[in-house]
């Protein structure tokens, strides 16, 4: 089956972290919204023409005649597939509770450059956004960053058990997201998280990601998306 | 088995959505941080001491020797077990999707009195606060009460599909906690989505929750939770 994934083209945003698993289980999909008329498909679906479950908003997947969205859920989907998630019950429920939490780490992330919503321009809010910032960089960061350390302490490595699992390529993004946000903050911090820096670099290494990482179908971090680099909220 | 759940005891805040799924399921559960010692079991438990899979966060459900996190990961749980969810993993997804949405708006709601972050009091935040919550009353609140209305339409009054799922006793709780937030700007709102009232007025109506909704077990909403009221936040 070849999936198709729906998400804005031009940014990584949410729908990175689907086209992570996506592309580490080499699953067979297609990225409709990059694609001739996959913008105004995407629409249809979203307006809720032609599926009986539409999405708030993307990231979603078409799995056959199935249509799944929230980027967790995506992850919950593919994960029991494609190996990327421990088969008992118990276990993965864990890994999809830690997804959610960096779900609300993304969320936050977000609300840096736009506190006072999603709605007015960055320009329209720096003010705001620089007290915001500086709380995520001071406390908030640390204190997402300090839990997951403490996990792949406990785990040897990865955040879950001991092997891989969804919840550990999204911890990769995050690692690389807030590298580019936040460099002079990220420095900082990466050196109170070795193990979120060794996780990291061993996900980068897998060689089911080293070709997908160098391609064009990863999209490069930009001003546009969840992670944004403006200085005045770096430090 | 007798559940013991985990969650902040002067609040309804998330640990209600999970509430409202015990209490109508008939579950039998402990709240485990209202009574003696409660708060410093919660804590060991945040810190790692006693289990292998520490919560960032309350709300935490302790089930046999499971120890689950984030909302709607503890309602995906609860779902499968006490008929409040399909069966099928198709439509349980989608019901749990719906929730990771609710999950978004909850945030939301909370943002607009701490649009800072929460680490600042509201009292250093006013003025940010009364600019976010006019975007949210206006855009963003219409955007989400908009899609569930179309799904309560779609569904014959549930959200989800025919029956009712913890994803409607949680759009219940979103309905009672803007009624009490945001008074002025929900009657407006609620004239544009009768299906939602309507939902909840079912919901509040069941004879499963009536006698809990009456009770000393249903913590009122008040100035610490997510939905707070500030005059100045509402119009």
């Amino acid at each position: 089956m070849r999936y198709q994934l729906y998400y804005w083209p031009s940014i990584p945003g949410r729908g990175e972290f689907v086209r992570l698993a996506l592309e580490d289980a080499g699953a067979d999909y297609v990225d409709v919204a990059r694609g001739a008329r996959g913008m105004a498909a995407m629409e249809r679906l979203l307006q809720g023409r032609g599926t009986a479950t539409p999405s708030f908003a993307p990231p979603f997947l078409v799995a056959g005649r199935q249509v799944i969205g929230e980027t967790a859920n995506i992850l919950l989907y593919l994960g029991a597939r494609h190996g990327l998630a421990p088969k008992t019950e118990v276990a993965r429920l864990w890994v999809h509770q830690l997804q959610l939490t960096i779900a609300d780490l993304v969320l936050e992330i977000h609300d840096t450059h736009h506190p006072l919503g999603p709605n007015r321009y960055y320009e329209e809010q720096i003010e705001p956004a620089k007290l915001r910032a500086a709380e995520f960089r001071d406390r908030r960061a640390p204190k997402y960053l300090g839990y997951f350390e403490r996990l792949a302490k406990q785990n040897g490595g990865y955040l879950a058990g001991r092997r891989l699992t969804y919840a550990d390529l999204s911890l990769f993004q995050i690692v690389e997201g807030l590298r580019y946000a936040f460099p002079k903050a990220m420095k900082r911090l990466e050196r109170k998280h070795p193990r979120l820096v060794a996780l990291h670099d061993k996900v980068a290494a897998r060689p089911s990601l080293r070709g997908y990482l160098a391609s064009d179908r990863r999209i490069a971090f930009n001003q546009d998306g969840i992670f944004r680099h403006y200085p005045e909220l770096d430090g």
